[in-house]
């Protein structure tokens, strides 16, 4: 099966074709304007088209667009929820219309973590599990959960999104979800400068005269740098809780991280292997940590399954 | 229906005879000793006898046993998976043949919360809901959720079950379970003791001179005791925090808080109402907190959903 992929995460949107197990083609398209979605839109399609008359025989054998979005998605319903001040006008958006008009095309919208999972599920990390807590640390943090092998969506479709605002400090840093002390809010891509900032004596460490990311964070740390270590350190032990909130929560055999921070995983993935599974209760035996395929692979791969099964099998979870 | 109920809680058992929404007669067994759930047993059996006799046409008209059990229970295979201090040869015993034995009747395994949740759902609070997650404040933390009208039970039997080892304090107290700064671990029965003993100036609290628990400490907080009422704030606060993860964490309608600490609700729900629906990202709506029925009805009025419902019913999550 050939389709379409589209990731819209929140600081990148990528297209791609993928065929089966593959990426045959794919185009990043930077960082985009805080304008909102729909103005993206006429290059999205154009970008699609591009990557389709590269790569395959036009778009006579593809078999849809598979779309995740960085927000809460009601992939029962096919639309955009709540959008958390990315893309606001994201949950206006008939993207069913929008896929129908350029391309004729079937489209399928997911949570972008719930398409990664899929994507892990089907060709990565998770290939084999029918239960397992996917968590993908990047600009924000997202979670996405299969239980019994059907992806857990819940009364409103937010059921297992949602392990990034699931509170680990109390009365930590406010949430733009209105919470506070959520990992997102403390150790997420957008709330890393300012936990920075509010470092103590921030100002002396190496990271205060660069960009402040999570790259150059992990390489200040690795250089030697203690208040960069001691920030990793607070930001390892945030996803070490969130980890160990998803086991107590959902029951897993497998946790997966992904995400684009984890492209620091030869740091991050054995410090939460030596710390989550020591503190969970889970006398079934030993839950499995693992890395996501790099960058946002496992997303991309999602769009077969999310097209290969139908609506009411994908988009239904318990019953 | 007619039912044996029996609640099996950290510090108490309770069982009762119920008939469909009311429980027609109850005896608690006070503190159990610590060598274990075997030996109460016979008693267990006897005070099942006695109110039988009391209350009903001897047991003929008795459709079971339903037993809720304050652990990790795997209700599908029913058993006993994991005990946690408490009850240690819970999980070598066959209730089944036991029940068998001494009554010739059927019975069914639960985890406590699990079955006060069903109990709350056929006749309390969760009447009419399909999307709940529930919280016992008690000696312990257990909870239970429900995900379109269906107990969530997760590969191993345990999703749903540990809301009070949801990590909600970074690097905070030690649980029993293996983790650290769970709800359990801070503002708990157990934990309690533990916590005002390591709290700041706490022998110049009026609660230093009493027997330390919720009663007490809610009490002393009433009068005005500055110190008693930082400890109630700190316990609330972890309780929040427990609702807002439960929120993200399932997308219920509804959150139901019941337990023994509960008996201090008019404190403490207008607390959780108060803050919880403001901290929780839900789009769709404003989630629900409500209080449980009084003491360990709840639990005891599950016994009739427990044994009304086929095993395939009852046991199955998602699927």
């Amino acid at each position: 099966m050939k389709a379409f992929a589209v990731d819209l995460g929140g600081t990148h949107i990528t297209v791609a074709v993928v065929e089966d197990r593959q990426i045959v083609a794919s185009q990043t398209i930077g960082q985009p304007p805080a304008a909102g979605l729909r103005p993206l839109l006429p290059l999205l399609a154009a970008t699609l088209r591009d990557l389709s008359n590269c790569s395959t025989r036009g778009i006579t054998d593809v078999a849809g667009i598979a779309l995740g979005f960085c927000g809460i998605v009601d992939s029962r319903a096919g639309r955009v929820q709540s959008t958390n001040g990315k893309y606001p006008d994201a949950a206006e958006i008939d993207f069913h219309s929008w896929s129908r008009e350029n391309f004729d095309l079937p489209l399928r919208l997911e949570n972008d973590a719930r398409m990664a999972l899929m994507g892990e599920h089907y060709a990565g990390a998770a290939e084999g599990f029918q239960d397992v807590a996917m968590v993908t640390l990047g600009t924000g943090i997202g979670s996405a959960v299969m239980i019994e092998g059907k992806l857990l969506q819940g009364k409103h479709g937010q059921a297992g999104s949602l392990g990034g605002h699931v509170p680990v400090v109390l009365q930590g840093r406010a949430c733009t979800c209105g919470g506070e002390g959520c990992a997102e809010s403390e150790a997420s891509g957008w709330a890393l400068p300012r936990l920075c900032q509010s470092w103590a004596n921030f100002p002396q460490s190496e990271l205060a005269g660069q960009e402040i990311n999570f790259a150059n964070l992990f390489r200040c740390a690795a250089s030697g740098d203690p208040i960069a270590k001691a920030i990793q350190q607070h930001c390892m032990d945030v996803w070490v809780a969130t980890g160990v909130a998803l086991v107590h929560a959902y029951d897993p055999e497998l946790l997966v991280f992904g995400g684009g921070v984890m492209r620091s995983a030869e740091v991050i993935l054995p410090y939460l292997q030596a710390h989550i599974p020591g503190r969970v209760w889970t006398p079934w035996g030993k839950v499995q940590i693992r890395s996501a395929r790099p960058g946002n692979e496992s997303a991309l791969l999602g769009a077969i399954p999310m097209l290969s099964t139908s609506p009411s099998d994908v988009r239904t979870n318990v019953r």
